[in-house]
């Protein structure tokens, strides 16, 4: 366990505190990795990670030697071809699993889908019947929108599936009945910031008789993650928050290698079969993780994806969680501090045990309040209804940021900058 | 029509021909527009197209200056969430349609995914009964691996579909019967270069009753295509071949506006939501092409898909395509010239309407022969079984580049240089 990097001199923080923390901060060194605009605090890297300063040259290297001196060659001799399959053995060392089990293509979206159907197929011929997938009303929506998608799809031609949504009237218990095949949930939350505790859901899965499938979106490179741990069944997860990978880079799945070469997965493209070159007009499916490919990836975003992942393992997780939650903590605690008078509710989780990298609030004029900050040049965002979501990412981020931050939103709500500021930013991607 | 660019002062085209060809090619200029290799003439472009000099600078933009700078705001300020629509409008130019109808996005192979699972969703409404997605045996195999696993899929579930393979003993008109729902054909072969007749088969698939789908990987940006003048359903399609988007770009997917709205596509990701940002938790779809798209796109070589794009539409399909059909005549009439005493067996069609834009050879030893010409600077590829393939690519192939790699070929096979040669590439990706 770290000791606490914040000694506060006095019971009220202040910024020369959070200047010695950051002293003191064994991640300090990192924020040079980074190329950061001046003058802008950066609190949004849950939605884009910020960009690591080796992915210029790497962008450089793809496109001006590999793509234009190599040509068609370097997808051998640059490893365009392996990357799926390197960088996801990379990303395997963040979440908690060995080699072979994790594959960085396609998006969250469809990973999920592959995962999902996967799943469904292994439960009808063991646990035959079982119809419903059971995920969480508050979940990001892509997920809900993905497995309505699918059942809709099996239902078009009799299925029976149903996808069941746990939130305010029904809690995980009570929706985990004999009908569950599946249970698909965000690892953390995006708008709250909760965390759900993995091994005892997956526990809970389990004894119900149901799988277990975690977005870990908001997840990997933030908060420490043990899928074998867990026992998971299947992950899927982004490059593009935490993991500074780029704006869209390719997303993650993660198979456990019992599941791994059980059934085809129904996205059955050309990368996932066992000779991709021999040009066979029959589908045999590689018996292991490739099985979850489909189609040639994006290699420019693909390849970028690296520099974020080398320096989240150089950071080493449990350090990046310490002091993560110490930089919540903090932002917590000056919010109740200097904004007291003003109507923020906060909406995640204070327990450490629950709480993912962010912390959120509820204004009645969230979207005004978050404009006229960003306008200041402290970059959090929006996310309806009403909700200021603040991640903190310590690779980049620290504490006379927090700071300086909160500083700008008490400034912002005591003078209601919002009544005079531009608002250029509306619907940023998460 | 254009006039011939090439006019052979003899009986045998002479190099002094082709560098007169040359002279008066409308596209010469284009050349200078890509940067390519020295010492080498690229006959590969069908399978990863070369790379536009503006590609490095918008790949540095995008990397540096909008994810570096301008983060998060990009999304907005840089345009990248309109990307896939901006892009696909673009295509549509190349393609023969007008605008809404196509977005840039995910990969060929799950593109078609969409395509045949829309597809098949209406005719189970308009034609109940029909279970048979036809394609031919000699696709492009990720063709029929995606149609196998659509089909396995809602099979599981209590459908009862098929894919049917047209081969040498199954004719197209043999195949079409009551029991068709969906015709999914490649327009240009990815090993002969063969080319279907668009019009007539879309024709002949309606008259059966069923749908027509295109995967015009081979096409875009290679011959003429005009999806509506031959009132297609469905297109899929690549950029990272003839129209030089760079290494595994981002796909396209057109669909005829009369099926845009009918029914969801299952692969239902939050791109697609008719509000993304609502965050509903209720999958409602865009009613229109937004409706084929599916989870946030890898932004930097989604980016560089327009440098190539531009080319194409600044060059015009029907210059490209008359220069394509002079450069692959040139080339099968100099194998045949200087290459008659070799084993090399045409397996493309002469016949100008069945032709795309390469010319490939079966050759005993066609691997060694590949390797060993791609020593010597004149990159083709090598497909399964035995094939050598040249792709022309006018905007940066000529007439005395052709010359000249048939002039490479022959020594390679009057010398048997590949006893010496060292094969680096295999398995190059097409």
């Amino acid at each position: 366990m770290m000791p606490h990097l914040l000694q506060p001199a006095s019971a009220r923080v202040t910024r020369e505190d959070c200047v010695a923390a950051d002293a003191a901060n064994p991640l300090a060194t990192f924020r040079d990795r980074f190329a950061l605009p001046e003058n802008t605090i950066y609190l949004d890297g849950n939605s884009l990670g910020a960009r690591p300063k080796g992915s210029a040259e790497r962008a450089a290297a793809v496109v001006e030697q590999e793509w234009g001196e190599g040509l068609i060659r370097s997808w051998n001799t640059a490893g365009w071809f392996d990357l799926p399959r390197t960088l996801g053995d990379k990303i395997a060392r963040l979440i908690g699993s060995g080699e072979n089990e994790c594959v960085v293509t396609d998006t969250t979206t469809l990973n999920l889908f592959k995962a999902l159907a996967s799943a469904l197929r292994i439960q009808q011929q063991e646990r035959p019947g079982r119809r419903v997938i059971l995920t969480e009303r508050d979940n990001f929506p892509t997920d809900i929108y993905i497995a309505e998608g699918l059942a809709d799809f099996l239902n078009s031609v009799g299925g029976d599936y149903e996808v069941r949504l746990i939130d305010e009237e029904l809690t995980l218990e009570e929706a985990l009945d004999d009908d569950v095949a599946v249970v698909a949930l965000s690892h953390v939350n995006y708008r709250t910031g909760a965390m759900w505790d993995m091994a005892a859901v997956t526990a809970s899965a389990h004894d119900a008789g149901a799988l277990a499938i975690w977005d870990l979106a908001h997840s990997a490179g933030a908060v420490e993650v043990d899928l074998r741990g867990a026992d998971a069944d299947y992950a899927v997860g982004c490059t593009y928050k935490y993991l500074n990978g780029g704006p869209g880079a390719p997303a993650f799945i993660w198979v456990h290698e019992r599941h791994q070469a059980r059934f085809w997965q129904p996205l059955s493209g050309w990368w996932s079969h066992t000779s991709p070159f021999a040009m066979a007009d029959a589908y045999a499916p590689a018996n292991d993780i490739r099985r979850f490919m489909c189609g040639t990836q994006p290699v420019t975003s693909l390849a970028m994806v690296e520099n974020g992942v080398d320096l989240a393992l150089e950071a080493d997780m449990a350090t990046v969680r310490a002091v993560s939650l110490e930089l919540t903590d903090l932002f917590i605690r000056l919010v109740r501090e200097r904004c007291g008078d003003h109507p923020l509710t906060l909406i995640t989780p204070e327990e450490h045990g629950r709480r993912g990298s962010h912390a959120s609030f509820r204004h009645p004029e969230g979207y005004a309040v978050m404009s006229a900050l960003i306008a200041r040049g402290v970059i959090g965002d929006y996310r309806e209804p009403e909700v200021l979501r603040f991640g903190v990412t310590p690779l980049y981020v620290g504490f006379a940021d927090v700071y300086d931050a909160v500083e700008e939103l008490r400034d912002v709500l005591d003078t209601r900058a919002w009544d005079a500021a531009e608002f250029t930013v509306r619907n940023a991607v998460t």
